[in-house]
């Protein structure tokens, strides 16, 4: 058998291309194989391979077969290589022990620095640095760490020691101890360990290297860890890998030093080498901010060579990866060595200068290649890709994530708020269901919201849920703050569509609406008490946090027009309303993929009047007198958003929800309807209890209503073709799309299409004019999906409504779900859904019933169109799955409209590459 | 183009073998072509077939190309055979136009006899007849009745002149009228014709032909033959074929008559020629019921001749058609005439009585056939064919219907009630969910049934719906209507399991629980007002109407001894209790296919309570101690069940339904639980609130509570294995199956198998034994079926749960349907179900689901065991299906156990019949 190979070393000359495999080596194993093998200046060491931690997790400690002859075999190696010995008392090898998942943790695992010292080799230390008080030091700190981290001493007990040595020599930060207390502590240190171990402090380097190595792979399952990556929703990790390195030191003369810097600005995204150095320091002293960092450029003038090496690494690094870089160097006696290489985080902004810059622009002007070139520093190959843009338009559109266009639409909390008063003014967190930050005062009733914010206030409505009849003052609010519900309860649905920051489901809350006070995070709030929400995150704030909101770069619309470019994927927003469907067009929406047509009925008393007159008529006669008095407000919506689309589709649903949705809910409401109607309040409240439905989702709604009610349909077909000639005949192009919800069944649908056919050929003839319209239905029932084969016998369209089909064919009430959904989330505990159904399109499940209707519907009718209008369209797994399944079009939120666009083309370009 | 075909001669040796088919030629006709086609004595004729129909109604009443054609060639042959000539002074043609479709519609469409009188042919009939009375009267009718029937003229008006006429003559009765009054009525009613039409009478009988032919097309259209079709659920059906026939006259003569036979007796299913007969009377004075008819044995005395004939025809017809035949005869001067012959209705004892008979005995005895033979009325082989069962035992199989099964074990309202007291007392009509009859007083809350049945009470339980704390009424309650709710609501699904008669979803109820009142049919009734329900029928009548209950005949075992041979689908019941269990095995049920562990959580008050601790419980700690109470009543209940099955399967399903189903619902329960509980009643509150769902079907239940307390699975299968040890220790075979409900993922099932199994091997460990026993889950979401190849790598066995993946896939909730489903199932209206998908599983959509999830769970896992608990495991229709698909088993309620071995019988046999 094969011995399986668990070590791979890097560093002089070990140009060995292992593999940039993140999943093998871990990111910072893979960093510095590459660096490695491009020729950087890496110190020497080897890398334990993540399947090695693996192994000994699921092994109870036990090193696999061969680990152990790999690892020795390494060290020997190194030892060849750095002329270095293991426990040599003059030569002594001392190397650093550092855990490196594929994914960064940082501070979650575990690392050993000045492994390989003792009482001999600190003698080795001393001798060939000239430097006694370094060297105790560095002895002291291996004992320190190595008993916390590999034996799990308590910190304590040296820290104790350490205070009393500043004590002794009258100093107060351990840089000021002499090399004697250095030497003293040493030991003490040493004492304290076989007290409590009662072993002797390891002496020899193989034990010590043994020991670091365990507890680096026992750290990947240490609690916070576990913790980490539940919460980050770190999925599909096995373990660590582990980097044994050579140490070297920026602290040993003036002519060394250590810094971190970026290939550009982070911040700004400007192709500027930015970063910062310490002269004569370590890398703690970096981290630990008790020195001032020196800008890099002042790099240039202390050691010009070296800067000039660090100008042709950043040249190389950055063209290799095509990537910006976060670089940490060390200069130890005037040579440089790379320590760790990775793509650097950046702001949105940054994000899109970045990638436009890096597609469009050589990396290093003509003047430098020259110089480096001359200089050696980069071979002509490596000056020739430094000076010209290093990645494709392509490379920039993949690298653009959705969260960078998020961002840049938001407001967010300003930088400038200190974590401390973070800390200190968090009350609880909720789910985060809009993104964005929103402060203000709190209002308990969408009356008192609107009221407060027509003085000017900003406001923060606070419900326990909220209904349709709350859309006026969820309008007139900052934010939303709700204690029940989903990322798809009302409130998240309807916020979304405005991009307006929302917190739902927030358990802790506990609202008094009629005392009109509430109790969040062991705090009473009344109304006008500030909080600052962040939607983004889920977490709320006592006062009002100052907020900021980024501009969009220039690069921004750049990208957008190479987006467009590249997508197949149309992408249409869903839009309400005239002013939603302006912002719409804004954001490049190139449709209306879902207007719900009941959303109008809220917008005015009198509007809800007849709607509810509608529902308590009594025969079709008056039902169809109250529906007249809804068809003028329909159609007059109807123009607006015809005007605002000017020619672009617009697929408008018909009336979707249970009747009793639209009822009155308080007293004073049951009188105005019953004194408009001409009834008794009991006799309003007996037919609202007629409508009562034990499970609404699964009730009297959709097209159902439109076959027991077809004046409903009629009305609203009329309102749709009379708006739609209407704007014809002012010169306004039109391609309206009438869409008929709910539907399970292909006679149910014809009789439905036949009948919106029949109304709208009449409004036409009496017209005396010509109208192009489509009429399709929506896919969101399990059963439509299944027989899609007859519905589009008579559909000339589909829409996935996937929010619906989504809890049908799971079984989920997105309303209620939030008892026990997380439980389905939990990647730590259970893991049964990677990601939430009602976010991310389930494609396994859901999916697999789109793309069986996708290709039964194409089967019947070659050129159905076919979109998807559920809260899914503005996610970009879930747009990567539309485009393979063939869909026209998705549809989501305005706001969410640049994400789909970008996902759109991520999809054809991830296609492209498959093929 | 070739000719269609429209018309069909019969009779007079046109043995030509047209077809059988009733959707040609109509039940009728198809009748009288097979008569005509085995030489039985059928007056001459022709049929215009079906599709002539279909034709004219959808054409505007325009005939068909070749139509009128063919009709006129027809009656030439007709002429031709009867010597016979239309408009013939001296030998007339007389004909009757009749409707036939191929489902019987009695008396909705429209007949016209005695066509081809007129002012000319009546001589020609009283010369051939000699009896002038008789012919004016035949003229009159027949003037009559064209001008109401074909031209749609008043009846009064011509009621009147027969008034005029009997007061002018001086009689009572229009039999009493003498020849001149009635010629005089057909001068008079064809004066009147002439006034209301504008024409003259048509005397040509071309044109009086065409009319009625096209009077009995448009007939088919009719208000009343609309809803009739509607009503009786008759589907498919295309129009109504018209034969058209020489008359016969069984009134001119003592040699002549009229009468209706069966050939065995309808009622009791013996083998008896049976029937009754007036001797010098027409078909219509049978009907009119003004003469006493006699015995058809009566016959053998009067005429032996025609007897004996007719005793051919009965042995000629039964073996043709190999099922029981009503024949309708006329003898005109001493000659036999067969009129019609078709299926005869019969009673349930008498259907299993006559298919066992058929299939093992001789239909006439030995010296009846030499006999017959010998008078040339038989032919050898007719002889021989009637001398041994006319059928075989799979025919037998074949012809028992459901309906024949069920009512044998349902209470009837005796049969002694005449029609007027039903009428009478009628009040109102509800769904008509458990079949049977009960009457009793009304009590209006569980508690008062109880009470009224403790004391020998017979109580009707009547509710606005029910709910799970009900249970105790409904079981002491004869019978159960309830305001709301469909066929699968809580009260019906209940009710079926018990074989209790129930009627739901009585929107025209109105009960007031508090004034323990309620109104019905325009009537109020109080607590002990006596109401008798038809739960076979849906309707309610007032006051208690005498019930009986048929005892099942010998050959019902005999039959169901037949379906066990010759199924292969194997039948289990659904059942809770150890007594469901036996009333089960009654049954012929060969497992249990549902247990529903919950029903238990009911039985008593201390349970109740133990229940509802949990659910309030804080923590895990408490959740275990109110477990702990509760495991000792499940153990206690399984080891019951599991004896009573004595080593059938039992497929247990852990809890299924929301908590919130659990909890106390009047103040007094809550102050109970809040006592035991040793909280506040506001605490109880908060916490029922707290479980409320918007949408309790899709909400927090089946396998999510045991994701969330895994406690409560521990409590479940511990007590289910203990009893399975408890019982195999005592020597009684066990073999449980713990099924998981509403899985929606393999993993998560995984997890929950896993636990399942953990927690079993745990308690058989500490037993020291050994035990069999399956984890298997329920398929009830699309999910699930959609996913079940993952699903199969846990599961042991699959059975579906067909409500709620009916639920789901059509996003349809049972409870809320009833306000639109209706519309779905209106065949007239739109037709969009041919069946209930609550009642019959929808073949089309779940079906799809179904038998995907069977094939790929199958497919991975060879063995999967597969079966069905839904409510539709009861449906002949869904057995079939089960049967197709491959199931394993079906489960249903005990009382339909028996109709779904018939099923399963049934379905196997067609699929041979395939092969």
């Amino acid at each position: 058998m094969k011995q399986e190979r668990w070590v791979y070393p890097f560093g002089k000359g070990h140009r060995e291309h292992t593999s940039e495999d993140k999943q093998l080596l871990g990111g910072k194993g893979a960093g510095l194989a590459t660096m490695s093998h491009i020729g950087l200046p890496v110190p020497p060491g080897f890398t334990v391979a993540v399947p090695a931690c693996a192994h000994v997790l699921a092994h109870n400690g036990q090193w696999p077969a061969g680990l152990e002859k790999q690892v020795k075999k390494a060290v020997e190696q190194l030892e060849s290589d750095s002329k270095l010995h293991f426990g040599d008392s003059e030569n002594p090898l001392l190397v650093s022990v550092r855990s490196g998942a594929a994914v960064s943790m940082p501070g979650m695992l575990e690392t050993v620095l000045n492994l390989g010292l003792n009482d001999t080799t600190v003698q080795g230390l001393i001798s060939e640095t000239h430097d006694s008080r370094f060297a105790w030091d560095c002895y002291r700190r291996f004992v320190q760490m190595y008993s916390t981290v590999v034996c799990g001493l308590s910190k304590e007990v040296f820290e104790r020691r350490l205070t009393e040595a500043r004590r002794s020599a009258g100093v107060t930060i351990d840089s000021e101890l002499p090399a004697s207390a250095l030497q003293e502590l040493c030991g003490a240190f040493q004492t304290e360990y076989r007290n409590l171990t009662g072993n002797v402090f390891p002496q020899d380097p193989w034990e010590q290297l043994h020991g670091a190595i365990d507890a680096v792979f026992r750290s990947w399952n240490a609690e916070k860890s576990v913790t980490y990556r539940r919460v980050e929703r770190l999925v599909g990790l096995k373990g660590t890998a582990v980097n044994v390195q050579q140490m070297v030191f920026g602290n040993v003369d003036d002519n060394s030093g250590t810094g971190v810097c970026f290939t550009r600005d982070p911040s700004t995204g400007a192709n500027e080498f930015y970063g910062e150095l310490l002269i004569n320091a370590q890398g703690e002293d970096v981290v630990a901010g008790i020195r001032t960092p020196l800008p890099l450029i002042s790099l240039r003038d202390k050691m010009p060579e070296v800067y000039d090496q660090l100008l042709a690494v950043r040249a190389i690094l950055e063209t290799h990866y095509g990537e910006m870089q976060d670089l940490e160097f060390t200069v130890e006696r005037g040579q440089l060595f790379i320590l760790q290489c990775r793509s650097g985080k950046r702001t949105p902004t940054a994000a899109f200068r970045i990638a436009v810059e890096q597609a469009t622009k050589p990396l290093i002007t003509r003047e430098d290649a020259k110089r480096l070139t001359k200089r050696k520093l980069l071979s002509a190959r490596e000056a020739a890709a430094a000076s010209k843009p290093v990645i494709t338009r392509e490379q920039a559109v993949r690298r653009i994530k959705a969260v960078d266009i998020e961002r840049l639409f938001y407001p967010v909390i300003s930088p400038q708020v200190s974590q401390a008063e973070f800390r200190e003014r968090r009350l609880a967190k909720g789910i985060n269901a809009v993104p964005g930050a929103a402060a203000g005062a709190v209002a308990f009733s969408a009356h008192e919201a609107e009221r407060r914010a027509a003085k000017g206030e900003a406001v923060i409505l606070v419900r326990p849920e909220t209904s349709p009849e709350d859309v006026g003052g969820m309008q007139a609010a900052q934010g939303i703050l709700t204690q029940i519900g989903g990322k798809t309860s009302h409130a998240a649905v309807v916020a979304r569509g405005w991009g307006k920051c929302c917190i739902v489901g927030c358990t802790e809350l506990e609202v008094d609406e009629h005392k009109r006070r509430m109790k969040l995070g062991g705090r009473e709030f009344g109304e006008g008490d500030t909080i600052t929400l962040d939607g983004s995150t889920g977490e709320i704030y006592a006062g009002a946090l100052p907020l900021s909101r980024p501009e969009p770069p220039p690069q921004y619309q750049t990208i957008m027009q190479w987006v467009d470019e590249m997508r197949f994927l149309r992408v249409r927003a869903n839009a309400d309303t005239p002013e939603d469907a302006r912002k719409a067009i804004e954001m490049g929406a190139e449709g209306i993929g879902l207007c719900r047509t009941e959303h109008m009925f809220f917008a005015t008393h009198e509007r809800q009047l007849a709607i509810q007159e509608m529902i308590v008529a009594d025969d079709a006669t008056q039902r169809g007198a109250a529906l007249a008095k809804l068809l003028p407000y329909q159609r007059e919506d109807f123009i607006g958003i015809f005007e605002a689309m000017a020619g672009r589709p617009v697929t408008i649903r018909l009336i979707d929800p249970p009747l009793h949705e639209f009822l009155p809910r308080t007293p004073e409401q049951v009188d105005r309807l019953a004194k408009a109607s001409g009834r008794t309040p009991a006799q309003i409240e007996r037919r609202s209890s007629q409508l009562h439905e034990t499970n609404p989702m699964l009730g009297h709604r959709g097209c159902r209503l439109c076959l027991t009610y077809p004046e409903i349909l009629d009305m609203q077909v009329r309102a749709i073709i009379e708006a739609a000639i209407a704007c014809q005949r002012r010169g306004v192009e039109v391609l309206p799309e009438i869409m008929i919800p709910l539907t399970i069944d292909g006679r149910e649908l014809q009789i439905l299409v036949d009948r919106t056919r029949a109304v709208a050929e009449g409004v036409i003839r009496a017209a005396r004019t010509k109208l192009k319209y489509l009429v399709g239905t929506m896919i969101e029932t399990p059963r439509a999906a299944i027989l899609a084969d007859k519905l589009a016998e008579s559909a000339e369209f589909f829409s996935f409504g996937t929010n619906d089909l989504t809890q049908l064919a799971l079984g989920l009430s997105r309303d209620d779900a939030g008892r026990f959904l997380p439980e389905y989330l939990d990647q730590a505990q259970h893991a049964i859904f990677a990601d939430d159904p009602f976010q991310s399109l389930d494609v396994a499940g859901v999916g697999a019933l789109v793309s069986h209707a996708c290709a039964s519907g194409r089967n019947t009718r070659k050129k159905l169109k076919l979109g998807i209008c559920g809260e899914h369209g503005g996610d970009p797994a879930t747009v990567r799955f539309c485009h393979d399944v063939g869909l026209d079009y998705v549809s989501c939120s305005p706001y969410r409209v640049p994400i789909a666009r970008l996902a759109a083309a991520q999809a054809a370009l991830a296609e492209r590459k498959k093929k």
